[in-house]
This record gives structure tokens, sequence and C-alpha cells, in this order.
């Protein structure tokens, strides 16, 4: 028996072993060929996971087996408990992974068992790569809908109620992304929630934007809320903005993610199945979804978007939800701040009526409202807009707002803007006639965001304005001088803005 | 700048670098979404590897910057020296690897690109999965010979002569693998060899069969010697029978390896140009392929057999080398012995044509010996076969293997059989109408070989043999205790035999 070590790190989710050279229990020779072990603790948990040799005595002992910090929270005994080592079966659903990789297409049972394994921690990074390629590489619209069934169940279901009974309709949105500053999220949700229709918001933190939605909403209100809190919000309010952190919703697809985001894959077909297992989990029935087109947004063009909707809504439809896909817009970023707190500066100027507010924010965030009141029979067909607009305007979705944020309570550290500024001036006169998304935000992150909140982008001139040479563009925060520096670097290199 | 620190993990030849995520001169955090770094040593040398973030200060502390074992090498700078560290750039070929999952069919030079990369460790092992793994998908035949060819080109080259002049014909052989005991290049290149035929064979060790070539010969003879020491050895010999890790014959061949092995990824398309790449840097001009199918081999099916015969057909001739590819019988072990010293004893039997040797793996060495004899032009269409017999009957094949182990020097530690003895035995009477060659590769594998040179399996009933129930049908020799009880157990629940 080995005795159990918690090696510090961190392995990006994979389960990994550590095993001396030195051992004199096992022959690490004997495991160095298929590297993948199954670790059996006395009370007969079991987990499996890669192993790797470590050759000298700093890291762990001969008699020790050591665990990296997934692993070690997923065997869940202490340290210093006796384990034994084994050399592990692989997860008979690897032969289905190698079947789709020969081009065939697998059964909603083969799918199911696949994911059934990604979620239990039981394929190795590798293993998952392989997995993840072979779908990218060809899948069926009804493989599609088996992945995204498979990933659904794999998960926690959210069952939302209000006092009395369950919500007949629970409505929810996503925009597939890669637009900086497109927070409609946070105007979105109160208009509709003040409208009387239910819509629990849960989102992510950025992993390679400047903002997620949960990063931003955090600069106004506490977005870290247990499950049971959040449930009570919504029964209250109709509405919330939280962290999706605490719900387990797709277990698999944040495995997947993991390996796809280093790879840039990104296929319409993992897109959908990602964004519909979870909405399915978390329990919508009307859901909208938002398609930006733009020549450095996600989707560059209007045939690739037009798929990629089809391909919603035929998984959408087939799984049961009221759907409504749009393809707006995405030739330039949403607002004026990019980051955390110039993006929460905009939502709230939007919602308080402020005559300066940015109205492609405004304008945008109306329009999404609308087709979700559109979802409501009681509704006059075409009055959604309307409605959302009235809701803005008389100040309810203000109020709503502020009763989310007082509910969910205040933030857990103030966050003000970051008192490192440089202005990016342009280097010729004329008009702008494009602004790079993805060169912005990748500034903007190097300013800081999301880590640091009061870092980012604040845009002084979009697309259609006219500018003069020397004039400022935009305006980098930052609160870290290496920050500072970075992200000033770059901008010199390239602004990113096309003037002529 | 950080100071490097050498981190004693193995990590299957990637590239990893550790950061504490107390670092005060990073930002951990702002790494972790790519998850790649590049590392610049003070004198310039630079490398690229995948970071991972070390929580607690046991591994390293926050002025650290830590590398795996091979990363350390391959940066090849001393412990302390000055680092720092960047985001590393993408390689520009991944576009390549992202167009192949998308099903496209790559040009030579984007094959090219991908291998040096590759080859070069500028990729994470996720990164060569899925080249892998999309290759694995769908291949042309071109590109199967683009990527042969590119294969090689990354490596070094290997150029044969005698003390006057180049060779004009090398000749080698190799077999695509699966068949336990299957040890006949000991006996072919001494024959061809004495014939006068240049056949310098380089082998690997074992990885996950109870013995390669190189372990077996290990037994008998020195194998580690250098290319300069191989080649005097081959201008005097003409042949010898030698470990092929001094030669960096085709690197990103090796690299992927790592990564089909465990993912049991072993395609036509692969095997090819794994095998060719290797054969063109190592300078043969007339190879001979041995393809054996069985139901438990690595091919199990005649038509599976003649694709793959195709393909090493087509790309071969496609780069100018001379070719036979013979299928033959791969239905169960061949000779008696299976782990080096077993399978040594096997070889000497042969060359020393003793009445008792398994008679085989001497046909079988002549069959194929025969067809390499076939390609000298100076000899009558069909005399290969008996040339080959005569050379051994008449014991220059004998003589030729003396001077070549001499030549090569006395083997670094004299190897004895395993003293631990297990026979394991008939459960029923009749005849042996199959051996599962995966179960007794599994069973000596356990047993200790080819890490103890003296485990293994020596057979004592063969297929068409009548056997009695109690009856010895194989031993199992194993040299340490714990190794004898995982055979034996594993033997004892199924032992590959099949009685009727």
């Amino acid at each position: 028996m080995l005795r159990l070590k918690r090696i510090g790190l961190k392995t990006y989710d994979e389960n990994v072993a550590f095993l001396s050279a030195q051992c004199r229990i096992y022959k690490p020779e004997a495991f160095t060929t298929l590297n993948k072990v199954e670790i059996t603790a006395a009370d007969g948990r079991r987990i499996m996971a890669s192993l790797n040799i470590v050759e000298n005595g700093d890291m762990l002992g001969p008699e020790n087996l050591g665990l990296s910090i997934p692993a070690f929270h997923r065997l869940g005994t202490p340290e210093g408990t006796e384990v034994s080592l084994t050399l592990a079966t692989p997860p008979r659903s690897l032969d289905s992974v190698r079947r789709k990789i020969g081009g065939e297409v697998l059964s909603d049972a083969e799918l199911d068992a696949v994911v059934r394994d990604i979620a239990a921690h039981r394929y190795s990074k590798s293993e998952t790569v392989a997995f993840v390629v072979a779908c990218a590489a060809f899948m069926t619209t009804d493989e599609v809908l088996g992945l995204t069934r498979a990933m659904a169940a794999a998960g926690d279901h959210l069952v939302w109620a209000s006092p009395s009974a369950p919500f007949p309709m629970l409505a929810d949105k996503h925009c597939i992304g890669g637009l900086p500053g497109n927070r409609t999220s946070m105007i979105i949700v109160p208009i509709v929630a003040a409208y009387g229709l239910p819509i629990p918001k849960t989102s992510s933190r950025a992993i390679t934007s400047p903002a997620g939605t949960a990063d931003t909403m955090e600069v106004l209100a506490n977005v870290d809320v247990t499950t049971e809190r959040m449930k009570e919000i919504v029964a209250a309010n109709k509405g919330c903005l939280t962290w999706g952190g605490h719900v387990n919703l797709s277990p698999a697809d944040d495995i997947m993610i993991t390996v796809e985001r280093p790879l840039a894959i990104d296929t319409p077909e993992q897109m959908v199945a990602s964004i519909l297992s979870k909405k399915l989990a978390a329990g919508a029935t009307h859901l909208l979804i938002d398609i930006p087109v733009g020549a450095t947004a996600k989707v560059r063009t209007a045939t690739d978007a037009a798929r990629l909707r089809k391909l919603f809504e035929y998984v959408g439809g087939a799984l049961g939800l009221h759907m409504t896909v749009i393809i707006t817009d995405g030739s330039q970023p949403v607002g004026r701040g990019i980051g955390p707190v110039l993006e929460a500066r905009d939502v709230m100027s939007v919602l308080r009526n402020e005559p300066g507010a940015p109205q492609d924010l405004k304008e945008r965030a109306i329009l999404l409202a609308g087709h979700i009141l559109d979802f409501d029979p009681a509704l006059r067909g075409g009055e959604g807009q309307v409605t959302a607009r009235r809701i803005l305007a008389d100040g309810r979705a203000l109020a709503c707002m502020e009763r989310i944020m007082t509910a969910q309570g205040p933030p857990p550290h103030p966050a003000t803007l970051g008192h490192l500024v440089k202005n990016i001036e342009a280097t010729a006169s004329g008009t702008v006639v494009a602004i790079d998304c993805f060169r912005l935000a990748r500034i903007a992150r190097l300013a800081g965001a999301p880590t640091s909140k009061g870092a980012g982008i604040d845009l002084l001139k979009k697309v259609g304005d006219a500018v003069k040479r020397g004039e400022p563009m935009y305006r980098i925060h930052a609160a870290v001088e290496t920050d500072y520096s970075f992200a000033s670097d770059m901008a010199l290199e390239a602004h990113g803005y096309t003037i002529v």
C-alpha cells in the first residue's frame, strides 16, 4: 500500500497521479506504457488518473502516491491514507471514440456512455481531445442532438418555481459571444423580469474575453450565491444575474471546453451541443439565441450564421425548447466600455435612461428583450419590442435591477476604474470604418480585465465617427504598471481601428 | 527574471513548465487561458512548454520557473540561470491542423511545417493528439506520402559505406509486429550479411510487447553502440543488430507514437508513414515488409492486410524504395520462447542447426531472408530461399552472427532464465486449436519481460499439438515474487489456449 500525498499542481482539471521512480511496491516501468491507472483508497473510493513518474525525492517519497489538486479532491480521502494502484481498464466507451475517429456515426447510447465517462473523469486529457477532434471532423445533426441530450443528462438539473407552483414558462437568452462590451443580459433580465416572465440568468466569468456577464455584474452586486438562494431570489423577483459556478449543469461540456479552447476548436456542432445542453439542464423552456455576425466576430459570414441558426433550431426544437434565433450586427464592440467597471457603467447608464447612454447597447437590449417578451402568448404579435422599450423608459427595469442587486447582496470588493490611463490617438484624419473586436479584446485583457475589474478600454470613437489625427480614439485603463505598459505597447503596435 | 529549476517529472517527452501561484514577476492568471508559454534563457535559447500552476511552495518558490526533465534538457541551461516567460505565439502550422480536422487535404508544404513543429517540440501534447486524430480520421494516399517524406526530412539521415565506397544496395526488413516470439531479424541479418548484402538492423526496445529485437539481442551482445561504431561494424561485417536509440531518424514520429499508443490509434496510414519515414532516413534502398495476419495479431483479416500492403507499395514506390511486402501466418506466437532470454535461446538454437530448434521460426526466417536475397540482381529468380537455407545450414549464418556479437561487444549484464517457474496446465484434453497472442504477451509482460530479461513464457504446446488434461501447456518464468504472482494469476484466470 502507498500513502496518499497531495501535490499542489492544478493540472487543468485533469486527474494526474505521481509515483516515485524509486517506488519499491509497484514497478513504475510496469505503468509507463499505458500511463493510466486506477487508485483505490482503503474505503473503496476510486478514481482514474494519468500517471507521471517522478525522478527525484523532493516531491514525494518512494512510499507515496501523489495526486494533483483536482484528483486529490475527487478521491476525497485525506493525506496519509493508504491507497493501492492498478493498471486502469480503459473505459469501454473508448471503442466508440475510435469508431468516431474512423468516421462512423455513434448511437445515442454510445454518445451517452462517452459523455458519462468524460463527466466522471475517466478519460485522460488526450482521450478527451481525441473525442472532441473526431466530433469536430464529422458529426451528423442527430449526433449533435444525441450529444446535447447526453451532456444535459450527465449533469444536475434545476427546477424553478414560484412560492406556489412551477413556472409555466422560463425564459433564457444566450449570445454566442465574440463582441466586447456586449452586456445586454444585464439590461434584458431586468426588463423581462419586470414584465413578469421568469428569467434566471446564470453566467460564466470570462475565460478568454475581457469580461463575462458574471464579472461585470460583480461590480454592482454579489454574484456568488448558492442554488437555493438563487431560487429564492427568482421566486421573489422573477430574475437574477449570478455566476453559474455553483451549478454543475453540464460537467462533460466543462471538461471538453478545457481542451477545445487551447486548440481553438469551435465548430457549430460543438457550440450548439454545449449551449443547449446547459440551457436544457437549467430548466429553460423559451430560449433566445443571439448570433452576432461581423468581420472580426466569432461568426464571420451570413452563410455561416444561417447554418448555425438552422442547427440551433433543429436541435432545440427536437429537445422541446421554444426557440428564437436572431442574427445581429457584430461589426464592432457594443457600448463604450470594455472591461467590468466600464461595462457596468454603460449598463447602469442605459437603465437610468441617461441622455449620454450608449444607444447601440440600449437598442440591442430592447430588440432582444422584445423577442423574449414575444414568447408570451398573452402579448399581441409584435408588441414585444414596444413593451420592452416602455419598461425600460418608465424606470421599471431600473427598479427591478435594483431589487435584484439588493437581493444578491453587495459586491465582495469595491471596484474602481483603473487610475493608469493611456489615450490612444488617431494616426490619420478621416472616418472610422472598422474596429477589430479581437484586437481590442486582447488589449483590454492585457490591461488586466477581467481580473482587475477597473481595467479595460473606453471607446471614444465608434464606426461612422469622424476623427482627427492626434485625437484620442480610445482610452486604456489599468491598475498595475506592467499591465499598463503591456496594453499600451500592444495598442501602439496596432490600434485596431481602420480610418479612411 | 525567474530562476530556472529542474523538476524531476518525466512528463512523457512533453515540455512542461511550472510556475508558482505566488509568483510576483508574472501573473499566473495571465497564462492559464492558453496554457502555452515560451521560455527564453539569458543566452537566447528558447523552448515552448505547456504551463502548469503550482499552488504550494514545496516544489518551487515564487522566484522559480520549473521545467520537467525533457524540457530542462531541451533548454540546456543549468539550474539557477535567469529565464523569462512570454505567452507563446501558437505555431502557424496549427491552422493546417484545424484545416485537417475540417476534412481538408493538406499540401506537402503544410505537412512539412506541421511535422517540423512537432519535431521541434513546439506542439503541446493536446495539439499533437489533434493532428494524429485528424489524420486517423481521413488522409489521402498522397498525404501519407507527403507525411512520410516530411517525417524523414525532419530527422537525421544515415549514410552507409564500405571502406572504399557507398553501398550500392542496402537491405532492411520490418515486421509490423504483434506476434510474440517473432525474432526472425536475429536470424535474417546473419544470413543476409553472410551472403554479402549489407543489412544494418537497428531495432527498438519493447514498448508494449514482452520483447523487442534490441531487448533480445542484448542477452547475447551489447546493443548500445554509437552511430560511428555501428558504421564500422557494418563496413566490416555487412550487418549489425543494435538498438536504434542513438539515431534520431524520425523525431516527429517518436513524438506522435507517444500519443498514438495510449489511444490505441494504429491506422494503416500512420503505420506506413511511421515505418517508411524511418527506413528512408536510415538509408535503406531495398526493403522487405512482413505483415502477419491472424485472429489475435495486429492485422486480423486478409482484406486489411491487402489494403495495408498496397499502401506500403504505393508510398514506398513513390519514395524510390525497392519493396517486397509479404503477408504471413500470424495465427500464433513464433518459436517457443516469449521474453528476451527465451527468445535468444530459440534464435541461437536455429543458427546452430540444433535438432530441437523451433521449425516455425527457422522456416519463417528462411522465407523472409530469401525474399531479401532475391533483391540481388545477380541471383537467379527464385534462388533466394534456397540460398538462404544453404547459408543457414552450412554454419555461415552462425559464424556471421558470432562476428557481429564480437564486434558489438559483450552484453552489459549477464542474463539468466527467471528461477521462479509456474507450469500452466491444460484444463481439458484435446487439440490446441488457437493461442491468443495478446493474452500471452500480456502474461509475459506481467512476468517481468522485457525489463527482467529472464522473465517470460516457454511454450510447450503449440497449435495442432495434442494435450492431456493436467499436462503443462506453457511455463512462466519470473525473477521477482510479485511478477511471478501477477503473471500466474492472470494465466490461471484465462490461459489463452483454445483446446477442442
